[in-house]
């Protein structure tokens, strides 16, 4: 019973040690193994190939994402990494870019360009109305920070109501979205979701509103955001994702001056964190208790 | 007794509702004096002659800042605008300006240009230690904010210590400005503050450091700024304020990648807070009240 690090390799020196000091077994690579029956789950963001391992049990997404993993055989579970610091990153950006937006920063970053000293009347956080899809642990995080500075928020959520947060179940979204002034997406791409942000999501928004994409690339029609920004009824977006990532540089985006793109860099897995929540894996598979992170194969999160 | 009113023509049909409203006399421009010596106050930004007003016993900014203004005859007192909005919005600048120099804004936004997708190391927000300089109402919002973000926010302070912010005082200057990583300026501008952001300053603060800069345009030394940039001591600022200002267009700010600059709108005061405020003043002069917003001329705020 061993866990197979199958991950960027500049992190295994980090989980080799916290493994070993936990005695907890822990196979360096591939190459490192000898006995494939030993392996029981595999630590990896694209995995190998699986039908070499007859005891996997489980897959462990070293990232909070796991719609890029394809379907797992019968049998084996599947993990995502859960680390405080991941949820703290993402919550920072998205606080980041709807202050952005809220702040017309697309609008004086282009000015600047110019040289153009041009002011715009600046609005009170308490007179936008953020909603947000997703609103899962960072949903709740995000939504917390954003009341804190004033903003008026709300979530949208198939799973129900979140603390103090005024929540809209999926039959409501049209309502939901008729009043997100500036809409966050942070949701799971599944079949469902996957081209949610379309043309008839955004011609739903208030007219001027602002899109923060903090989901999955597949979740954005990209024509349909620059057709309702070229029609005015879209103000600017903030872009942590992409269809395809790497953008390519001759990508009409990079040039559009109502969006700016950060690569995907909401979130990064700390080595040590990622480490440690792989231990916790690892300790909850021996002892057959509840395994953190677990994910709902058939729900897609 | 009455209120002369000597500020942008656009606001005058909200004041004078209000003062109408409240049978407070106001007086709709200097063209509408009839008997000098009815004025007690002038709301302005930039005063008028004020030899004229025998009986003047007030000058009321209509923004935020006095330092502004010339030093007012004998006897005369010197108010500034104090309106919740105009608190609530440098707040949210300043508090998107650390989140955008925390994350490296300025190098994914040049980046963006070139069509570059290149990523770089994110820091949890814990990590990182935040310095205000001028623990006034405005400090202590965007040390609230910043510490619910999980920041390490120290102020520095002559008038003492602020709730939960650990402070420094101006002798631990320099310990203060070694542990900023992210240093914010929200000082008045006194004869003791002007030019404070020098090259002797700068040169104290922690290597890699970022300069958030929503004071006044005369305490940064921009040559010392660039200075420090291209030493690759500081990584990169945020400048809400410049001298002068406008930011002629071809100035060198606007087009060095590691400077993000917004022209002066921080915050705006709203028209109807700003005529709310000057109408408490107006009635605290008839009391004999304290005046709200009331500045020691001697100090400089």
């Amino acid at each position: 019973m061993a866990l197979l690090f199958h991950t960027t390799p500049a992190r295994l020196p980090i989980w080799q040690k916290l493994f070993a000091e936990a005695g907890e077994p822990f196979i360096a690579g591939e190459d490192a193994v000898t006995d494939p029956a030993e392996v029981t789950a595999i630590a990896c963001w694209t995995p190998p190939d699986l039908s070499r391992y007859p005891n996997l049990r489980l897959v462990l997404s070293v990232g909070a994402g796991v719609d890029h993993l394809p379907a797992l055989p019968q049998g084996v579970a599947l993990a995502r990494t859960l680390a405080p610091g991941i949820e703290a990153m993402v919550r920072d950006w998205v606080v980041m870019a709807t202050l952005m937006l809220h702040r017309d920063m697309p609008l004086y970053i282009d000015q600047a360009g110019r040289g153009e000293w041009r002011t715009h009347p600046v609005r009170l956080s308490t007179s936008r109305r953020v909603g947000i899809m997703g609103m899962g642990r960072i949903g709740g995080l995000v939504a917390g920070s954003l009341q804190a500075l004033g903003f008026d928020v709300a979530g949208l959520s198939r799973t129900g109501s979140t603390g103090t947060v005024p929540m809209f179940a999926a039959s409501q979204r049209d309502a939901f979205l008729a009043r997100s002034d500036l809409l966050i997406c942070l949701l799971p791409l599944t079949p469902e979701t996957r081209g949610i942000l379309n043309a008839e999501t955004l011609a739903k928004l208030p007219a001027g509103a602002g899109l923060i994409h903090a989901g999955r690339g597949a979740h954005l029609d990209a024509q349909a955001l620059r057709a309702a920004l070229d029609a005015g009824h879209l103000s600017a977006a903030m872009l942590d994702v992409t269809d395809p990532e790497p953008l390519p540089t001759e990508h009409w985006i990079w040039s559009d001056p109502r969006i700016i793109v950060t690569p995907h860099i909401a979130a990064q897995t700390d080595a040590l964190e990622g480490a440690r929540h792989a231990l916790t894996v690892m300790q909850a598979l021996r002892q057959g208790a509840p395994i953190p992170g677990l994910v709902d194969q058939a729900r897609g999160y």
